[in-house]
């Protein structure tokens, strides 16, 4: 499947309602557990999600659009979430990552973005040269990791419960190596 | 995380409105893709689980409960939803999931389960004796390895896309397997 802008803002837009739907007003269990030391929970996600909101995606498209000869993005902190979030609930995050996505969405559909200004390059301080295109689609494709880590997750705690079912339920077994 | 009725029941509920909210009204390209020949597109996602309404969980809780001396289940066909939905809309079959589902919780809620009406047996046809929470755990981990599912094959869509972020997207990358 080929990029296309309305086809990735029709996904960037469900994102915020998706989790709503799974998580908002579930009981601490589900919502706090991980997959082991350094693995993300399902309020994790969230506040990792702002955190792009914040830091990531639209910041670094903005580097790229300012055409300087020196496209390089800053690092982004995939733990910062971690130190802002303590004390939050799940249903406050949830309500600040949808009005950070929706102004974000707003941002990039009023760049009305042309094909020549999806190729511009931008400096990924790991990864290289980088365009504008491929941002954008990276944004997409982690927004969905993402949201397949949550349902993942979540699976994995009700494990020992299945009891014989494990080996057909492979959300349980083909992730045995989580990242967070 | 120990096998709660109440827990259980309100990630099942969710389920179809997670699903809405990702998928309906998304254009043909999303919802029709799949991981390679014999796996799921999020379209056959939603149909695998109507059948698993119709033909899986409740009709099994039912055989348990009966508590015959041969409370066998009848096989699951994984495959049914494709000669049944063949024609369908995405929109009609999210809705018929709904309603299934709404049904089968109220069944499940008006049962009243004891804890010893958990343990009560049955018999799968691959996996041998299994309990009736066993079945309930399933069924909620079943929900969640498909949800994943989906997301994970709308991002591959995306794989070549996004180019040197490939590394950085365990999405992409940690489920070189697909199981449908």
């Amino acid at each position: 499947m080929e990029f296309n802008l309305d086809l990735s803002i029709d996904v960037l837009r469900r994102t915020p309602a998706v989790l709503v739907a799974l998580l908002d007003g579930l009981a601490e269990p589900w919502i706090r557990g991980t997959e082991g030391p350094d693995t993300f929970s399902p309020f994790d996600v969230v506040g990792h999600l702002i955190d792009g909101e914040e830091t990531d995606w639209i910041p670094r498209a903005r580097i790229i659009l300012a055409r300087s000869p020196n496209p390089a993005f800053e690092p982004y902190d995939r733990f910062r979430h971690r130190g802002r979030n303590a004390g939050r609930t799940l249903g406050s995050l949830l309500g600040e990552f949808a009005r950070l996505r929706a102004a974000n969405l707003e941002v990039l559909r009023g760049w009305h973005l042309t094909e020549a200004e999806l190729d511009l390059p931008g400096a990924h301080p790991a990864l290289g040269r980088v365009s504008l295109r491929q941002l954008l689609a990276a944004w997409v494709v982690h927004d969905l990791g993402h949201l397949a880590q949550v349902a993942r997750v979540m699976a994995k705690l009700y494990r020992a419960e299945v009891g014989p079912w494990v080996p057909y339920l492979p959300g349980l077994t083909e992730y045995e190596v989580p990242r967070s």
